[in-house]
């Protein structure tokens, strides 16, 4: 298989031919290196994926919805014709169970498919006319229209533990391509063999839908000179990133401090904080802690979304619900992690943790793990809400197969505990009919603290739909505005045009009179799908 | 008049009485003091303020949406109901015609009744809902809802150029409020007097609608600390300022580089090019030049929407439109400018530029103008494509009545200058049928470089509607995917939240099943205005 691969970047259709400093994939299962090598790219190459950028962005940033639909929809099918291949790479890339791969390869044709319905329809972009009205006294109304236009071309960096669904092909590529703007991908170093495979699988539908080449462009880089040098070059117009709090909040520093500043979208991580009430820990404490132990150990406990922080009501219930945790942690196998990185940064973090003992350890895996992979084992922490509130460093994320269990005393230890949290992407609650007034003073708490708020249930398995936030304020994202999961992702790459007193022709279809992609218009300030 | 304003800073329903260093207003047109001294906020006044605005987000940000535009009502009530005194007060520290701050009056409550009436009907909120469906394979489908909330307490800067309505209860605090956000006003230093006047008459409406007193604080500034502390304060979560490149720019990196970064909304001025083709300038170039001159000089050219840049034809007809718009600056008054510092930033650009000689004096008004007031007399200048695209600096906005009149050649010089412009707030283009062509090449380029594109008109005069946009890429604003006017201004002040497999009752009104407000609805994919 690795005979397909070239190990070198994408530039529109041209791969480049510079052999400067390479890197190669490992393989976490048994840190084995994987062939072939990938060579960074080199500058020259990335001024030139930029101009190509601009050049298609011309044509791409004007081409009609249903067109773009056809694009994402063919990269959604070479991509299924090419799933065999891809998720075998993915899998030796990623340590992640060829399973997983698949569901994940799945989700990922149907976000393209999603945005493709998105750009087809048309609505997204939020069309407005304001009539003219010539004998309006003191002065007359001028027509005024509005419409969301791409951003221009784009910067995305994906993430090493979605080797499909975050990565080149993923919900930020496909969201951005949705919107009109051309892409161009700093590959993660992490699975770059998987990169290419997608990258070729875009390339392929590029050439189908024959679209110009530098609407889509893939840069490998083994550190962080091409990424950072993306970030600053004037012809990019935007970044969505998915990664660590330290690399994302570099890159937005870049984004900000540029002469022309542009919007940076960093997905930077959150600890996710659980809250059990006590009605719902009598009601269901054993039910919760099996759903909890999957909930923090899915993906090896690699998820932005997973549990971090557990906070447990005084009760007897509670030891039920311990008992049966640790039990499912005691017991749990080494998970192996996706790369040397991110092992030995999750080891170093439960190495401190134990080391400044603040916390208590609740519980560990007793399995042995390997020397021979990349592993780690399930632990759990436990402390009390005073020692947690002194000690804000808890509420850092710790990346893999870990929680920090807080128990609560009184109600108003609980709702200082919401009140000091940081940016989440997500909070939960899990209450029942009982709860019903902690449960609200929580929740007007809880609201200010995350981009989603569950009840009931856990936070990993982020559905993909129209109404679905995945953001939060920061640190869990640089821009508490936007989503990087769920049709209004497509948000991010668009700005919105006003055209005054245009003729009909002279508009883009969406603002035309007679409405002729038949899209929700607000029209003299009601939503309609009617001619102007 | 002088004896009702006390020249302290209002901390909700307090008022300061610390009496640190000061500073009083001046009226332009006669270089006199106004009494009374106006103080500089304390730190520890900023930090109440933020207090009481947090404490006060608790309620106001959950409050419904037609209590908030009860609110925003009463506030345009109270203003017109003081409209003689703020006239008057205004008219002193601006220099501004009363017949001007007339209209303008009108316009800010108009602007403060149709935010009111965005926030009462409700559909701004962009509520989604996508319902479960528990048999879906391979894993069951959450209940997703989402909608925006309002960001928590925001930060607004005033214009000096427009004392009303881009000032205390300008654009900016209406659409914040109707957002569900607290605001903190840091008082322009300009207007002063006007600004306490404006405070007091949305303190009557607060008390009035029985709303909490942190909704709404100002602070006097006589210099730039008390901003700066403003914009570093953990406690906002958001700015929209309106002003200088500079200052605004510096504001920008201190938002940008806090601990925890938030947005920030700057409208930083433009040149607003505007473009003749050949077709118009032949059908129409006096009465194009005679618009032109007005708009040019409406304010004393002491609009963000000022055409600062003109590109003129190869023809004979632009010789009348040149004998047409060059009398009309010949014969023009000087106008009183808003404050000492932009009359001679202005008159300092005016002088650099004629020493420089890179573009020659087009046409300069005759009028004497007297050292006892602050006056700028009208000028224009004038050169070709060639040097104007060697010289970027000549893209820089000079605030006041002059513009640069650019002589184009071939279409493809045009089409080179159009290609090489910066950000701007707008873009204008004159042409006739027998244009079409060079229209539609140029439409292409000038769709990328600004937030309003305008046909056969001119920027100035904006229109407050629901598909204005008053934004545009940076150097416009600092953030191009936002406006500043018009109801979509609003969307500056929230964020999306989701809630998963939530309780009917446990969610905000936006999504609870019945539709309870009857507002418009993402609902599995469509737009209904039916229950859930």
């Amino acid at each position: 298989m690795e005979s397909s691969l070239l190990g070198q970047s994408f530039v529109g259709f041209r791969r480049t031919t510079d052999r400067g400093s390479s890197f190669k994939a490992l393989n976490p299962a048994t840190r084995q290196e994987l062939e072939p090598s990938f060579f960074t790219a080199a500058e020259k190459d990335l001024d030139a994926a930029v101009s190509l950028a601009e050049e298609a962005f011309r044509s791409y940033g004007s081409l009609s919805g249903a067109a773009r639909a056809a694009f994402l929809r063919a990269i959604a099918s070479e991509m299924e014709a090419s799933g065999d291949e891809l998720i075998a790479r993915a899998h030796l890339e990623s340590g992640l169970p060829l399973a997983r791969l698949q569901g994940e390869l799945a989700r990922t044709c149907g976000q393209l498919r999603m945005f493709a319905s998105v750009a087809e329809e048309g609505s997204w972009a939020s069309a407005r006319i304001d009539r003219a009205d010539p004998s309006r006294k003191p002065l007359p109304k001028p027509n005024v229209r509005s419409v969301l236009r791409p951003l221009g071309p784009v910067a995305i960096f994906g993430a090493s533990n979605f080797p499909l669904a975050f990565s080149v092909a993923g919900g930020d590529t496909a969201s951005a391509l949705a919107a009109g703007t051309p892409v161009i991908v700093k590959a993660h170093s992490a699975h770059p063999g998987t990169s290419e495979l997608t990258a070729n699988a875009i390339q392929r539908a590029l050439r189908t839908c024959r679209l110009p080449e530098g609407t889509f462009s893939m840069l490998f880089d083994g550190g962080f000179s091409i990424g950072s040098a993306l970030v600053r070059h004037p012809g990019i117009c935007g970044v969505a990133f998915t990664g660590s709090l330290k690399g994302g909040r570099a890159l937005y520093d870049l984004a900000c401090n540029r002469p022309h500043p542009i919007p940076f979208y960093g997905e930077l991580g959150s600890c996710n904080p659980l809250f059990i009430l006590p009605g719902a820990m009598r009601a269901r404490g054993s039910q919760i802690a099996s759903q909890l132990f999957q909930s923090i150990t899915v993906g090896g406990g690699q998820f932005c979304t997973k549990p971090g922080i557990v906070f447990l009501p005084p009760q007897n219930a509670t030891k039920e619900f311990l008992a049966t945790l640790n039990a499912a942690v005691v017991q749990s196998s080494p998970f192996t992690m996706l790369t040397p990185g991110i092992g030995s940064a999750f080891s170093n973090a439960i190495a401190n943790r134990e080391q400044e003992g603040t916390v208590a350890v609740a519980a560990r895996s007793e399995s042995q793990t390997s020397a021979q992979s990349v592993a780690a084992q399930p632990i759990l922490f436990d402390t009390s809400v005073a020692t947690y509130l002194s000690h804000p460093e808890l509420e850092k994320e710790i990346f893999g197969p870990t929680s920090l269990l807080v128990h609560y005393g009184a109600m108003k230890e609980l709702l200082d505990a919401a009140r000091a949290l940081d940016g989440h992407l997500t909070v939960t609650v899990h209450a029942e009919e009982e709860d019903v007034k902690e449960f609200s003073e929580l929740l007007s708490i809880l609201e200010k603290k995350a981009g989603r708020l569950i009840y009931n249930g856990f936070p990993t398995g982020l559905e993909v739909c129209h109404a679905m936030v995945h953001g939060g304020p920061y640190p869990a994202t640089t821009d508490s505005r936007s989503t990087s999961v769920g049709s209004m992702a497509i948000f991010r790459f668009a700005r919105p045009v006003a055209y005054q007193d245009f003729p009909d022709g002279g508009l883009p279809q969406e603002l035309q009179n007679s409405n002729p992609l038949k899209i929700w218009r607000l029209l003299d300030g009601s939503w309609t799908k009617d001619a102007a």
